[in-house]
């Protein structure tokens, strides 16, 4: 059965985590280039991933072709380039019993250069659809997209294919970098072909979901029908502008504190499902064992427990054993749900104010002018206006 | 070359993290019971995150064994029992140009029961040691003691090997759970064989070293010398009480915002580095990326990276690239050494306080006798002591 | 001169701080009645604050009537009704050069109870404008309304008077109890005849700001002319409902951690005058030392300080003969500008969910229907709803 | 009835609060110099205030001459000293019912400089002694000592009066700024003739009642008697080092956050209660309402409630009445002894780092001998340290 199939028949479709995040500390990937060469490099470090997604609950194990397509990699530098080139992808495994596995086009694209034309941009895209139709990949997931504009370009190009498209943004509630609501956002990639649609990354659980409930707002308003899907960051940003968490001061290397607890996602996956939600994953940042608690708390409605739960107790339940009783005594819902996790930090602050704010209007403009300016101008113009 | 041989002319050599922890979230152990049956039912799963720490810098590589002593693992049900059986047990990786392969005796006795006889205690120890004599292990590491007196007959028995003898307690400043300073311990260890004594697990990077400094000075006075050696917990835990992070009310499920960064292991390599620790590494919590910002902190004085730091900028340098210039000027060490990183969690306190402390005398010496009382009695007692 | 002459010419007016919760403080009000009998009772510790304010800067100087309507004050008991009758209302301080003197109609409605009439509400405010009419109060104020529709029957009672109306909301950006948002209001409230608008009470002062900024521009669009004002807390208030502070669980015992510094008052002060607001003060909360901030970082703007500058250096400018290098080292204005203070309560969160959230509309009509039912049902329903 | 009669028939002595810090905020005393010039210059604001804290509870007011000796008041130019003179000092008030009036030696000396001779230091004492003589108060308090030794010589000058005498030293645990230990100050200050030893200011109450324990047991183990007596700050200060709250970079104008609630106050009152403390007080920040708190958490060993009470429902009480059941749900001790107060400020963070603890030992004697060192090179060397 193909997702389209699952979705419409009610199933819940459990997506899988954070790739390059976790890779970054297994040690397999640069922080910054984040690009997935480690799928030649170090195929089995890859697949020793997927493998904990599969057993923790995924039904959907998306290819980890982060930044993978050829502009990126050579701006990266050949070396990067030559050894990844599509061709040489990583294998993915095989799907198991009633998992279905799948690839997804990952692209990231910064800030939109104007001088970029719709036909070249959507040439990137089908060179990189090419390769996945040669794995013949169950469907396409087209994620990270801060316009929606290309989102729509990335859309009409996969559904060339005649594989189901869904396709996410990482946006927030105040919808893309164009002032584009979710709502909107969400019409015009359905109108574009996708079926199913939502967000990812950039943004926490509970903001992740106030997005989609806008697209889903969007959409029923105009009397249009999708799949919904959410993908959030496994770190808390109360305190994220509209960029989301790639402006907070502790972007990529002190984000520690934030990350959420496997009982954070069971609210989410909850609170996810009552909103009508049906594809629930994760992003950055997701671990297996936060892929296992969307798994765990979606169990009654599933009628199954994920492989990997063997070694879990629901809500603690394993430490009924404990020698202390004072230990013991957390084995129990309540008190996993109401616990409120100390930072062990008291000399930081709980939220952080994102840099960038006070960047004037001249600034942006340069930035997006990159080209025809020097580092050297940037940097003072960013000092400057510090 | 042996470990007191690269001690003894001044090297430094790196452990390895937390193996229950990591292997918790990949879906491997079971929090509460934290037997180590992976070994045996997903060897690929365990070989991988060896393979990690080695990859990160290790040089030590400690068997996965925690709670592996045949009277915890009967403890735990007979069908985990049956599977580990120690000759099953996992075949570690071989060592690579450089690396020394160990193994360790990992315990956990909870409360000291007086019932135990000395005579049966050591009897336990020494199957255990049998096991890793057939492997031919480098050396022997007795780790996680709370109570000096049993860590000193660990190293008694473990001495008739002819290895070199490692001893580590999961104490604090405090001492032990008899009131023994951390000098008496660290004397009685010495005087018992050990060639290497410290602490690990229980505490955080800081309170850590704070005990071992104190350890230090004990033998100082007692003009003993041993090799100094720290695996703290990668959790900050400024707020524990006498028996560390497992009294915390987060323990074991909802430690992520006291989860320490790269640039926290950083400082805390230093100054370990400064006090003259040379055994420098991690317990719970301890992730690859963290091992690797360890020997990246020591590089300079170990005159080389490790492999994973290809994936690696130094403090962050890998940001330079980066499109938003404010995010480029993250990249340098004043940026992350001073960053006071946000947990997103303005509804949580920054310090908890430890349960259990509030328990009277008279319950904790029911909580010894409980062989003899009921589960009921215990529960109602905690309850009005509450 | 009067208060419009003044403001027309531009000038700064400041407004004084809270009575109640600075004589509450003091021993001379009852938290909970909130009543102003002190006025009888004690008139000299009255006296003595109103002193303060004034030698702070205050050129307004509200009468201590909070609570005083006549419907109030009977509800509280005859005691308090009988001794604060209006003709024995405390006689306040002589004008010293330059300040001008008046008195204020200080209300409270809570829930506005449906049964109630125009007529007889309008009758209330009717009585208490004669007292003030007897006193010749030099304009007046209507201030604290949570519901425009009130405000307006008073405003319309207080211009039959001829003296200058002021009046201001006790709402957020999210405007009143009904719905009516802030530009709504502050249209309603000149068109009823009020020539100074703003806002008091129940909001922090960056939110306040934000709520009087939403006010202006609904005036604009609307075409509509009145002077700005903004009378807001001395406590930080981020994590407040619509309701406001009485709904935070702090509220009105525990709110010290969330009191403002003098520094924080400056930056008000400051963003107030940037947004055009002329007639400055505070609210609850507001300490002589606060409003002395408003006068000494609008001075140059005035051109004088007040009398109470004698005993403050500008930024902290006192410290430099101080021993310590370190304390003398904070004698300058970047110092205390960009400090973040720690509350030395690391056990305790930053901000709270403010009760009665979870409250079903059933329960709050009940409450509404108070009258007709027990307390006791009340109280059964709050614990079901919880 | 004498202050030591009272005490000896285990009566206790409720003190004041802290007049420095509540003066500085209405208006009266500059920070920096902290003078008590008001006592001259406004006697009105300074009697309403020690009329406060008699209506509070006090048993005890102390004169109002903080800083005021001789050298201290030329110290700080000429024109204050000439003001204050000591036979202009403030008139205090009469003593009510039951209510002692007293007079305090109050004093500080900073860094005590070695060539200052113990003679010329007894004249100063004696020269403040003459003037509360001639007042006759009921007793003596030497207060605010960082050394013993000054103190123990303020003690012996104090004697020569035949008036009893308290003596309370400015340290934490770690004890006076020689390092002598709390319990050894007890002794010398008993051994010297104090009558009542203790602490006051520089530390919270938590700690301030850590040293008074050692005081006690230091007295205890030379079996020496005194009364105790603890009048801490009303500032959170866990996070202080030796020298207490004047090194936090809060101090003097951020210290809001760390305001201590009314129930913090009933805590320590309870606490210091039961340590033995029978002269209960407060120091820098306690407001009349702290004072109260005092009075009204011993009121059932006391028998009495403090005149202030009339507006002060126990435990919040007089919230009973509310309109909102969610806040009539605060009307009881369980939920005020509970609450976990939140700042309102998620950017800051809940402790600090004391100042100065980097600066080396050559900057600390270069302080000492600051005569002969210029401005600049200490600024200089100070930078060069941070």
């Amino acid at each position: 059965q193909g997702i389209l199939e699952r979705l419409d028949a009610g199933e819940i479709v459990i997506g899988d985590g954070g790739f390059v995040f976790a890779l970054e500390k297994r040690g397999y990937v640069k922080a910054g280039p984040w690009t997935p060469e480690a799928t030649v490099e170090h195929p089995e470090a890859v697949r020793q991933l997927h493998r904990e997604f599969l057993r923790a609950g995924s039904n959907v194990l998306q290819t980890f072709t982060f930044y993978a397509s050829e502009d990126k990699l050579e701006n990266r530098g050949n070396y990067v380039a030559e050894k990844i080139k599509f061709p040489n992808m990583y294998q993915i495994i095989n799907a198991k019993g009633g998992q279905s596995v799948t690839d997804s086009v990952k692209n990231q694209l910064g800030l939109l250069r104007q001088q970029w034309k719709t036909a070249e941009r959507k040439l990137s895209f089908r060179k990189q659809l090419d390769v996945f139709m040669k794995k013949n990949v169950d469907f396409l997931i087209a994620e990270y997209f801060e316009h929606v504009e290309e989102a729509v370009w990335a859309v009409e190009v996969l559904k060339e294919s005649g594989k189901p498209v869904a396709a996410t943004m990482c946006i927030g509630p105040e919808g893309d970098m164009h002032g584009v609501s979710p709502g909107q956002c969400a019409i015009q990639l359905v109108k574009a072909g996708a079926s199913i649609v939502g967000v990812n990354c950039h943004f926490d659980p509970e903001t992740s979901l106030e997005t989609v409930k806008l697209m889903k707002e969007g959409l029923q308003a105009a009397k249009l029908k999708a799949h919904l899907m959410s993908q959030p960051l496994a770190f808390h940003t109360p305190d994220c502008g509209k960029q989301g968490f790639i402006d907070l001061p502790e972007f990529p290397f002190g984000l520690e504190p934030r990350i959420v607890t496997r009982w954070d996602v069971q609210k989410y996956a909850r609170k996810a499902y009552d909103l009508g939600i049906r594809f629930i994953g994760g992003c950055c940042g997701f671990e297996p064992y936060h892929i296992r608690a969307i798994a765990e708390e979606l169990a009654p409605e599933r009628g199954f427990l994920p492989e990997a739960s063997e070694k879990h107790g629901s809500w603690g339940d394993n430490l009924s054993m404990h020698t202390k009783p004072w230990v013991r005594a957390r084995a129990r819902k309540e008190y996993w749900e109401n616990l409120k996790p100390a930072s062990g930090r008291p000399y930081c602050p709980s939220m952080s104010k994102p840099d960038g704010w006070g960047v004037t209007k001249g600034a942006k403009e340069l930035m997006q002018q990159k080209e025809a300016t020097s580092e050297q101008q940037l940097k003072e113009l960013f000092q400057k206006q510090k």
